[in-house]
């Protein structure tokens, strides 16, 4: 990749802009075939280098139809939102330029700057880290990341400085850090360098170059997509072997006196906690089907109003969504405000559903597992609490609810073919099962393996699980 | 349509289950046909009413995955906001029911409630005259609405108040208003009056049947969903004569150093000018192909940074966005926080390219000019400045920039078969042009007819006009 300027060669401007159309048309048709890919931009850098020109520049080289330009002044992080969150929306899909002019690294930055309780270096880097894991996980989903940077000396910055006019100084001031400060300058030089050795560096002395070389970048980024992962790095898969748990689940009996005794007192607790936790919460449900989500989800909010919580019952990916990243559609849902956010199913469909039939390729659900960690050690870290939940039914018990369902007209929807494919799928669900739990339990977001035979006993113990987590965090 | 409870019957509850799901299942297989339609359930009432339980109660006798609530606590009206803009990305497409438990009503209510200068009666009312207005062109762009409100008598709320527990009354406190407050309860129900008379209302004493009464009202209005109107009521078409300044665009020429006089100042003014505005800003373009729209936007942006702008360039439709009303992707995209927001072509095309090519019934783009007015009223109610530009070209000249731009190869992807045909279109564009100009040029969101034959003439106007509407509201 291009680092500096001094591989630079200024290009025909009507050569360049007819290769950038041509490369953003290319990108544009992979949509929906087996090389689709979208390319994320991310800008930033010192005020008045000329970032602003540079965009609206590329923006008349290229059809901007295709070119999306996202520049907002930056974010404070707020502690309940993870750094992507601001962002998510703007994550392009299939055959998209995104310019993300103003990002998480300017709002890294600008945190530092502001915040009255500095960030420590290593909490800043554990930032930068985080970060970098996430663009990571972009590509490996098909959307590709350049960071780009411009640059620009102390002297030169103080010169334009003094040859713009007040409105401009006035938006300066508003919206960016204090440049005319040499301290503060020279601070910010040494924190961007702590994460710019993967970036492009542009030196903006020389305005003239300065706009080619940016799209110059992007047409090399565009003409350089790397092909689709399609096999998988490393020995063959190391299958986790079935816990006798999820093979066969336990099946004590509840009296139903009791049951409702408890139930009573559980969910007055549960709502009453919930309250006053101002976290985000996020409980989420998967196991097999008829093991008792939808019920437990009921009781889990019974002394709830609506207005206090949210519940997503997941289905098939709408098909905007399958062209963006498989996590892109729960980035979006997540609310950073305290939320109490339930799941009836999630993004674990990567490594269930898909794995067993074939919508994710081997190398992409070998990798969802690191993936869903870190997406779920990123909202743990932004003080939300994870409470995961795997419903563990017997084949016997699932086959008499499945009866019994179809039995009762009004229930006689909840059964369609797909759900008796699955059930003879029962053993690679059980194996798909077992590596999740062993893959994804983390300290972060641990599971919880409930037996469900019989719904009394499993819908208190999904109820005094949530008081535990609420409790013990 | 059943206003009260009189009419009641209890139905068995595994036949309303199965009824909801068959009537549900009818909507969603709708979808993409010629009968598609959504449904909107606003729900608002007295505290303690149930309308919680009976929501989360409907929840279980529907399929969950087909049934979107939007539960938020009432969000205070903000100035630059319409009272709409909150709740359009739950504007449910083809085939969903969305339930707005929490709406532009329980809003009005708090804002009456909680702000310091309060409404005055006319205020209010017009108020509730946009809200029906709003919901009178939801229903008929396919997406019918019902509104229910569960009321409570004075006694029964007070006895409700006294049995439910501590935290959930800090919840109560919280959310809503002071229902302990009898003078409140009674200026509340004088208020609601106001507007309920269109309203679904159920008398909840009964807690038994109020569940009931709620899911028996939504399939009732599932099972009369209108078809959608095909023909339009009144007389024939009046089309409006094309005026001079369409047919033939005036082309006196600017000299090339007056006009590089004129734009440096122009431009540098106008940038001032927006950045002190605080309101939101909108400025649109329409016009031919070739008239300039890009050169324009181009210039109004000059001396202003990314971050301080937004520019849509609107083309073709989504999917997503086509199974909703065809203003929902400009509702989706506008902000209400002093934003200055830039289209090059907008939702205009409803009454140009979707009237020429057929894309949008007679009946439709015949609704559209209120609809649209409305629309841009909303705004300009909502301290939002809406700037709208028609650039007119001649035959002869947009000829002249086809061929140029056919033989600059870095060009030639700005001309396509599409403005070929568009181009064979010429008079029915005028026809439509005309049309939009007549029905749409309103004190709210008045046009700006600007003659582009000369594209330095047509620069300085457009920034002129600007400075022009910045000064004068």
């Amino acid at each position: 990749m291009l680092k500096n300027n001094n591989h630079f060669k200024e290009m025909d401007k009507e050569q360049l802009t007819l290769k950038l159309i041509e490369a953003q048309y290319a990108l544009l048709n992979s949509a929906g075939r087996n090389n689709a890919k979208s390319l994320v931009v991310l800008v930033s850098g010192i005020e008045l280098a000329g970032k602003g020109e540079a965009v609206k520049q590329l923006r008349e080289w290229v059809d901007p139809r295709y070119l999306g330009v996202k520049a907002d002044p930056p974010n404070i992080f707020s502690e309940k939102e993870c750094f992507w969150q601001p962002y998510v929306r703007s994550i392009p899909a299939e055959g998209q330029i995104q310019i993300l002019f103003g990002n998480w690294y300017s709002d890294l930055l600008a945190t530092v700057s502001h915040v009255s309780r500095p960030l420590t270096d290593s909490v800043y880097d554990a930032y930068i880290e985080q970060m970098r894991a996430f663009e990571h996980d972009l590509k490996n989903n098909n959307c590709e990341v350049i960071k780009i940077w411009f640059d620009l000396s102390w002297k030169t910055l103080q010169k334009r400085l003094d040859e713009i006019d007040a409105s401009q100084q006035r938006w300066q001031k508003l919206h960016g850090l204090d440049w005319r400060n040499k301290k503060q300058y020279d601070m910010l030089q040494n924190l961007r360098q702590r994460f710019t050795d993967d970036w492009i560096v542009i030196d903006c002395e020389d305005e003239g170059i300065r706009n080619q070389q940016f799209a110059q970048h992007i047409l090399h980024a565009l003409k350089q997509l790397p092909p689709h992962k399609m096999k998988v790095i490393g020995s063959s898969w190391q299958q986790t072997a079935v816990p006798e748990q999820l093979r066969q689940p336990a099946a004590e009996k509840m009296d139903k006196a009791e049951y409702k005794a408890q139930l009573k007192e559980l969910t007055a607790k549960v709502a009453r906690k919930l309250r006053k936790d101002n976290r985000n919460i996020l409980i989420l449900f998967e196991g097999m089907d008829a093991a008792g989500k939808g019920g437990a989800i009921k009781r889990i909010v019974k002394q709830l109003d609506p207005r206090e919580y949210e519940i997503y019952s997941i289905g098939v990916p709408e098909k905007y969504e399958l062209r963006r990243p498989y996590l892109w559609r729960f980035w979006t849902r997540l609310k950073g405000n305290g939320a109490i956010s339930i799941f009836d199913r999630t993004w674990y469909g990567r490594v269930l559903v898909e794995r067993i039939e074939g919508y994710a390729k081997p190398v992409e659900w070998q990798r969802a597992y690191d993936e869903i960690n870190r997406f779920e050690e990123n909202l743990a870290l932004n003080q939300t609490l994870v409470i995961k939940f795997w419903l563990a039914i017997s084949p016997d018990e699932q086959a008499k609810r499945f009866k019994s369902r179809e039995e009762m007209p009004h229930k006689r929807f909840k059964i369609t073919p797909d759900d008796w494919r699955n059930r003879s799928h029962w053993d690679e669900y059980l194996d798909s099962a077992a590596d999740m739990l062993e893959l994804t339990h983390t300290d972060a977001a641990p599971w919880n393996v409930i037996a469900t035979d019989d719904k009394y006993t499993a819908r208190i113990q999904v109820l005094n699980t949530i008081l535990e987590r609420l409790k013990a965090d």
